[in-house]
């Protein structure tokens, strides 16, 4: 069995943003050399998110919108208790747990095996900073 | 290490409904040969999830319920930026994203190490058409 | 390739409840001797959640109301149909969708790869009785 490690980084200009990652995993799956296995990307903060959807500009304002029906940014320590440590952030944790932490991919004949639509997005909720995204690929 | 790869096809009649697919991912299982290691079943579709919980038909009402309560079926481009492309399902990409895109299940003793209840969903979100399912197995 | 499998058992004194289980994940990753893999930790329970966010009590609280507000408790027939099997339980099958089954968490030099802050909680929402946790680990 074979292993690859690779992080990407990220530093988004607004609070919330998504941002494809397709090519980047794609690029990690061949300088991997793993033709069979298993491949998971998360995030390795706890204010984002990687989720597999469609790479289409209405449908990102969409999620925009829905997350913060879902989860209002407010930075009172009223809204959110998270707030009273100090933070801002208590909406971009909640706005995680609705898009998810990690996916994981199956690689087939080298590549990653995907349907028609699917591409591999990274989602900042409290972004302006820099922050990392994790590739690890299993197999042979 | 061994791999294996199999697809599922679905069509379902409505545009919203739930397939147990427990029995084909166990027939998968034992196709692979695999002892032990992960298995893999995610949809291939990005208005579509597998996820794992009770085979209710009671619990399958509240999910559908819910769900249009969280992402309503509405056609129009107003409601839904995404439905300006000329698509109609925005709802159904809100949808997957709370139902989730995949799960990993251990597989021990040639077996899905499952919990007393679990058993695996194919999750639809904007049927009638063919839609695919895959199915990857790693380990020994 | 190697496997290694171990369960953990909660029960949580209230219906609701967080608890965090990154030094039992911990102990199990070096219990396994793997160096290099990934490890799946997941809930045997469809009523229950394994997820990676902040070990804050504050965020934990808000999680809570927030849970409620989407997927309240209501033992009611009429609010779940779920329940009109005889359980009390229906909120709690949804409060699981938002939170998640599984985590998925890479292993490198032997250690949980994790960013600063990631911590992986059980997330129980039917509590007051014994239920497990899965850690299967797969890698050399």
């Amino acid at each position: 069995m074979r292993s690859f490690r690779k992080t990407l980084t990220f530093q988004l200009p607004e609070r919330m943003g998504f941002e494809n990652v397709t090519t980047a995993v794609e690029t990690a799956v061949r300088e991997s050399g793993i033709r069979e296995g298993l491949c998971l990307v998360n995030a390795m903060h706890i204010t984002a998110s990687v989720f597999i959807n469609d790479d289409e500009p209405g449908l990102h304002e969409d999620y925009k919108r829905w997350l913060e029906w879902l989860a209002p940014y407010d930075p009172s320590p009223e809204k959110y208790h998270h707030n009273r440590t100090g933070e801002d952030n208590g909406d971009a944790h909640h706005k995680r747990q609705i898009m998810g932490r990690e996916v994981v991919v199956a690689i087939t004949e080298g590549k990653l095996d995907f349907g028609p639509w699917e591409q591999i997005f990274y989602g900042e909720f409290d972004g302006r900073r820099p922050k990392r995204v994790l590739i690890k690929i299993i197999g042979d």
